[in-house]
């Protein structure tokens, strides 16, 4: 990249609505993104004409196979009436609606259009558990998925490769865990409201309730080494280490940056949108590594003139407690090697210098897939607006906020970076 | 549309390239791109350095169902050496890589990138002609797949509401059949390299050989009319109403128009890029028109300054003969109902006043539905290059092409206008 990557006209962010993350049988995509576009709608602060909006970027990962429905974007149009004005899906597996984000940036900034809606929905869980892994298999390279690999068994061989080459075991694995399910009970729309010792109380009490031996662990820690309440899903990955299978919708609107003040007087600015594609483990040089994050965040420094030390907090794609390990380092916060150290020391936690996944992450905020990458920059539009509520990061002047959205097995990553001047 | 759309930076096609389209046994996606990709490398008439292409954009409809495998985007760009740099896969129904298309001067115009690959690929004779019916209906809207519809049902629908409306019949539709039938002998990528009457007497010969009484007709609407020889698919759509079922890919090399002629003396300009969404047949007012596609036309004609008199040819999504007509009454090429006599007059056919759909157009090219928007503007590049062999528009000094392409039953919808200067 020889010089310096620019837009030609800036693009902020005025609005942001998400519905809540969970498995509602009684909700589909559609109920869904009306929730998540009602709430957007409604953010806006000074007020917007719905009818204003230009055009629709809609991500979604596969509702062709968890709903056999696919051509979402007329759909979701017409609900929210923006047809007969375009819309158009993106599709980088999880990190669809990262994609659909970057696309209207572009939009705007091209002075094509002045306002448009960008969002994600996916829809999984009316499909069994075994039809779920099928589905996300999709996302996977035919040299993976094809031959038997499912996700949880790609970030095992991750975890087992940065294990062998940096010393550290499951046990910092743990680490992460524990800190998404501490934040995630303070976000309302969380699919998962309870931290490890809350868990631990409620088997005690079942156990009780029911007559059976009463389980006691000293710790969390010793909660998750117990395989009766951690199996293993895919060695070394637990099922604590992995995220639960979601239904949701986000969205978010974007103007030109010279009328964004008609809107709020607290909008936020794109400072940096890298994104990069990579080429599946069988061609990785080094599997505690990837080159789609690598290329996102080189893109993403290179627009913004900032540096990982700028990022004042990050969602991180954790699909898995080690994919949050492996970004982490990748994208330049802690050196590779180092940042189950850092993890340890409480460097990542939500009163610590660096806070990744305050939100709860994807282990405990939930993953619609489709939806989880506007769903992240929605957590960096609520931290930097200092409307987090009881999970607002403590004690910082909050300016730069980043998230960071991974698809498939590294097909497809992104990294974006917000402004709160 | 208050304002007249307009690019902060203009954006030029410099290379265009296709696979054959047809049903390959032994070709898949990969290798179909690999064809479309190194025909455009090859295309560039100054050369170019394919380490130089920035990002890619890849339409695709379903491959996720067809051959069970998502996430293109990685795939393609591994593949053509793009990787680690981003790929993003655009969806919209059998619009798909128009809107990859349109993706890919959004990021040139943005002033992000200087040069990107738009394209698309599908795979689709692996499935049985039941399981391509039940993938298709994956891009019509929830209110129409899930009560039955299916493709051809949908246009016979149309056909029966344009007939109803304006007095034509059947026998109108044969025109646009024999048309397209007539000029695809003479581009070597069609799928369904036959005229009428070739048809016709292979299937005499073939009775004759076989020992069976011989059919007569006397014309190519005695043939169309005989329904042994054309039967009823879906009312009153027949056999020759209906595209083939196709592989293939297409891509195109954009750059900003500032370096377009560091890579050619002849690049095409990127005049008008309209696109619009629509809310299916429960919501028309009138079946015989799509307010996509009307959408799609103001965007562009109020982009590009141009009237419809102004488009010298053009591509029109004709997946069924019906579709054709449809379109070329909202593109404002005819008046509502006065379409399907300008036809009889023979004004669209290749020696007219508004060649339409000389590429053979879906019907003969073939339909490998992601690979059809870039595939339509790979025949305008080719006729306004006057690079188009045996059926070139003959006697015009071509400066104005146009590729309509369509998505669904109406959900999306890109009308696209290209410049030779």
């Amino acid at each position: 990249m020889k010089k310096q990557k620019k837009l030609s006209r800036g693009v902020a962010v005025v609005g942001a609505g998400m519905s809540n993350f969970g498995m509602f049988k009684n909700k589909d995509s559609k109920d869904l993104f009306v929730d998540a576009f009602n709430e957007m709608i409604s953010s806006v602060d000074k007020g917007v004409d719905p009818n204003e909006i230009e055009a629709l970027y809609l991500g979604n990962f596969t509702n062709d196979f968890f709903v056999h429905q696919g051509h979402w974007g007329p759909i979701i149009s017409d609900l929210v009436g923006i047809a007969p004005k375009p819309s158009t899906r993106t599709e980088g597996a999880c990190a669809s609606s990262a994609l659909a984000f970057r696309e209207g940036v572009f939009a705007i900034a091209s002075g094509f259009y002045d306002m448009v809606l960008v969002g994600g929905v996916e829809e999984m869980s009316k499909c069994t558990t075994e039809e779920v892994a099928e589905g996300l298999a999709l996302g996977t390279y035919p040299y993976e998925g094809n031959v038997g690999f499912t996700f949880p068994g790609v970030f095992g061989v991750l975890a087992t490769a940065y294990f062998a080459k940096y010393g550290a075991s499951h046990e910092d694995l743990m680490n992460i865990t524990i800190k998404s399910h501490e934040t995630a009970p303070l976000n309302p729309k969380a699919q998962i409201k309870l931290t490890i010792r809350d868990i631990m109380r409620n088997k005690m009490v079942k156990a009780e309730k029911q007559g059976k031996p009463v389980p006691q662990w000293e710790d969390e820690k010793a909660f998750l080494r117990d395989p009766a309440a951690n199996p293993v899903v895919a060695w070394p990955m637990k099922l604590f280490d992995c995220c639960p299978i979601s239904d949701g919708a986000s969205c978010m609107l974007l103007v030109a940056e010279d009328i964004a003040r008609n809107f709020t007087d607290d909008p936020l600015y794109v400072k940096g949108i890298g994104q990069g594609s990579g080429r599946g483990l069988h061609a990785a040089g080094d599997l505690t590594s990837m080159e789609a994050t690598k290329n996102a965040a080189h893109e993403a420094y290179n627009m913004s003139g900032l540096t990982p030390a700028d990022i004042q907090f990050s969602e991180v794609h954790d699909c898995f407690s080690m994919a949050e390990l492996l970004h982490i380092e990748d994208l330049g916060f802690f050196k590779p090697g180092e940042g189950y150290k850092a993890i340890a020391e409480g460097l990542t936690k939500r009163d610590g210098s660096k806070p990744i996944n305050t939100s709860g992450g994807l282990k405990c905020k939930g993953h619609p897939v489709g939806a989880t990458g506007v769903g992240q920059l929605i957590e960096v539009w609520k931290q930097l607006r200092n409307e987090a509520g009881k999970r607002q990061i403590p004690n910082k002047d909050l300016r730069i906020g980043a998230a960071h959205n991974l698809g498939g097995t590294g097909g497809t990553c992104t990294f974006t970076i917000l402004e709160r001047r």
